[in-house]
């Protein structure tokens, strides 16, 4: 992406990841599109460890030809919140390195890397935000640890954020409930205290769940399209899915992947693709429901106790998923 | 009801209720079925304190015309399994006397009253089922109190029951959530622990929850039309549900009630007006989601832990509701 392609309302973005295989492809998306400005690439623990992440992020800006000074990236959390509450790593979904393996990657990896900035993630959100108040976009595709922790430590930003998109969350819409329990989507249950600040905190925030990404399939003829396309970039996604797709296949039978963070890179690129339900959004903590995104549809002041008195939050509840793969297509030509 | 009436296949029922004015609608489409032999009424606290349900079980009985010799009534559960955990009476739903204030009942109420078996609900229930082991049916529309402490009582009546019909929970199919928090339904947020004990111990539980009770609205016509009908039962209805039409317009805004109730007889009469789905259901018992059904969807052996090895059961996700309707008004020919 070269500065002369930028949309003059382009939106300047943070994005907060855990690359990740469907990381990468939402980076790409990102990172190319004329609508958004990708200013910053936070990571978080998740898809694998920070440590992991973090690596696989700076490769990524190599592999995509994103210069030290445009992006800038930063080091997140290396767990939830509450220690303790720390899961196993999603390995088997996104392969040990977290990018399924693909050799050509661990050549990019091997390269002179990106350079880390040295602040870490919630301080570099805190200062970019402050500093262009009302500017800023956030996001997040990963557990919600780094934007919690960026509010904990000036919550002013919250009303300096020009809007929060995260993919996270499963609201039981069209029969869709979570990834990891049937009611806990994994970034969600990765952190769920985090999360339930930042969907309470005074900011608006959109959230992009399963029910809107599982209904955006990306099948292996659409993915194989991919290669040869975008200099080495078609090839790696290409390959790099595979096997993020056998893992898919395993667990619901489909010949394909969900598009899950490029949906919320989608929302902020066009925003009419989605349907919205607006309604506080509390994250259940505790029990079996712990991770659950819950939203409260009443009217205003006939909510139940625990969702009075919190923001109102936007859920996407439909989406034009033919939009979304368009739109993703469409940055490799 | 004459016993001549009866079906020869009529299926026994044992009636776990909390009358309530669905419930009393409930029970007269029970009595009257020529599909169902009510043997016995249990009460439970719930829409009203269990004195007050159970003298209205007992009025109902005098003024349904149910012979003493026939069915049995018992009192129940005057709370929750954990003390502690009580709520409020849903007298704002039902009305003081649970049946929405009409002068018909309270002249019933009046009357001498139908006995009361000196056992309490759990005994009388374990009595009945271990008496005629594969025949009873028990069809539960308050708290899951009484059926939690039948099973405690006595362990082996799981695999002497027919069959287990609830009338609770929500499984947010449709986009129908629950009616007192965003997840939870009335029923089992009353007593979350006793509805997670009777839907993972090993009998045959089939839930009707809201997801299909809040598709089966009778109108303000339909009910008009029950007057002058059913000897003095039509206009007692009619009278009753003016209270809980005037609470449902208020909270939903509706011309009309849900027969909740109503409708987990209709199943027991007719299941083909249902659609099921099987899958084990946990009842979340912390937290802001506490009250909540949750059924698991995945393969045998794929379920999240707490899903594991309990049983399989049944929740309606789709009604025909016209014949619900339908079952109901004939019952007043």
């Amino acid at each position: 992406m070269t500065t002369e392609t930028l949309h003059p309302s382009a939106r300047a973005v943070i994005f907060d990841t855990d690359p990740g295989i469907d990381d990468a492809m939402a980076l790409y998306l990102l990172a190319r599109h004329p609508a958004l400005q990708l200013r910053a690439i936070t990571t978080v623990f998740g898809n694998a460890s920070v440590a992991v992440t973090t690596r696989n992020a700076q490769a990524l800006c190599g592999l995509y030809g994103l210069a030290p000074e445009a992006v800038k990236v930063a080091a997140g959390a290396p767990g939830p919140l509450q220690a303790h509450a720390a899961r196993e790593f999603s390995t088997h979904v996104h392969g040990d390195d977290g990018l399924g393996g693909v050799a050509a990657f661990a050549e990019a990896a091997r390269a002179p890397l990106h350079p880390l900035d040295p602040r870490p993630a919630y301080q570099l959100i805190c200062d970019m935000v402050n500093a262009e108040p009302g500017v800023i976009t956030l996001i997040a595709v990963g557990p919600m640890t780094n934007l919690a922790l960026a509010l904990q430590h000036d919550p002013g930003i919250a009303s300096k954020v020009h809007q929060v998109i995260v993919m996270g969350g499963a609201f039981g819409t069209a029969g869709r409930g979570g990834n990891v329990t049937p009611v806990a989507e994994a970034n969600m249950i990765n952190d769920p205290e985090a999360a339930d600040q930042v969907f309470t905190a005074p900011w608006p925030v959109v959230i992009v769940g399963l029910d809107v990404t599982q209904a955006v399939v990306m099948h292996e003829p659409y993915l194989a399209k991919l290669q040869g396309r975008g200099g080495a970039v078609g090839d790696f996604l290409w390959q790099a899915t595979r096997h993020y797709q056998d893992f898919y296949h395993s667990v619901d039978g489909i010949h394909g992947i969900y598009a899950h963070d490029a949906s919320a890179i989608a929302y902020a690129i066009e925003p009419s693709a989605f349907t919205l339900r607006e309604g506080p959004v509390r994250v259940a903590l505790d029990g079996i429901a712990r991770g659950q995104t819950i939203q409260s549809l009443r009217a205003p002041g006939r909510h139940a106790e625990a969702w009075n008195n919190v923001s109102t939050q936007q859920a996407c509840i439909q989406v034009n998923a033919l939009r979304v793969l368009e739109l993703f297509d469409q940055v490799f030509d």
